[in-house]
């Protein structure tokens, strides 16, 4: 099942400073191989449910690695079974209505 | 991985009656045998992270299975390595800070 | 406009135990005469859109004011115009499809 | 209070297109005068917390003026009192971790 997520990693009961636990997370998401783009409150990331779970667990063991006590995440999540639409698609599709 | 979750499922391109969807969401969480707890903008569950998001995914297979085009779904995840807290820990703790 | 909100308050930069925090923000919300319940994962709460955002305000004031430097709150927020369901009207509705 | 928002629509009881009801979000947001981006899976914007909610609040009420019967919107909300970070800077001190 092909999935499009946006995530956001938020590390608890370390400082107040997010940066290198999220710069942790991008470079898992580099070695997944997967279609990511950071933004400025979270990353988008596609491909399939497994795949991109995997990730988003690997993330959590690094960070946890790197001496992260506690770890709240936000994740939306979308499927659809009329069509595939990439992360591309989605934001040409409201550019082309904003025309 | 212990997790704790919290998940709402939102179908889109049904009706405006999303009350069966989110019934049917709740039956694979009973099959599942994971703790889980309905409650009135989503469904709280724990466990270990594979069972978890697997039950998360058979959710959206049932959905698609029912007609269902497309979903959104929002994931609220806590991880922790200080110690195991189970959902009602949590509530249990807020409540002695409201005493 | 009537809203159905959930939401979950991470305070950042303190330590690992939030529950003192969101203890405050229930406090907010009893003073706000808004209808609530806590859940394991975040508060729900009703009624009209200013005083609903009106207290998540304050609750974010409440919790900077005790030395919280940052907090990462999420919001699931639903309105509709075809008809008012109280968050009791939604658990009710799908417990009976679950019959 | 200085906010950092990503927001995402969802209109519920519609079609399964939804890029129309997204560009409609885009332009209240144009109007508002605040700053904001628009990417895959949602839309960043920052502002005061007052111009954010409101413009969010504009949002629902142009959907359902459109048509929508019923709308689901997660927030992600930021605030901090330690320093004013802008959506830009939070991108740049990502980048730089991971040079």
């Amino acid at each position: 099942m092909h999935v499009t997520v946006d995530f956001t990693v938020v590390p608890v009961g370390t400082g107040v400073s997010l940066s290198e636990y999220i710069a942790a997370c991008e470079r898992v998401l580099a070695e997944s191989g997967l279609t990511y783009q950071l933004h400025a409150n979270g990353t988008n990331v596609e491909g399939e449910w497994e795949d991109v779970f995997s990730a988003i667990h690997r993330c959590h063991e690094t960070l946890h690695a790197m001496g992260v006590p506690r770890i709240h995440t936000d994740i939306k999540l979308g499927t659809r079974t009329d069509r595939v639409q990439t992360m591309a698609d989605k934001i040409k599709s409201v550019k082309e209505k904003l025309k």
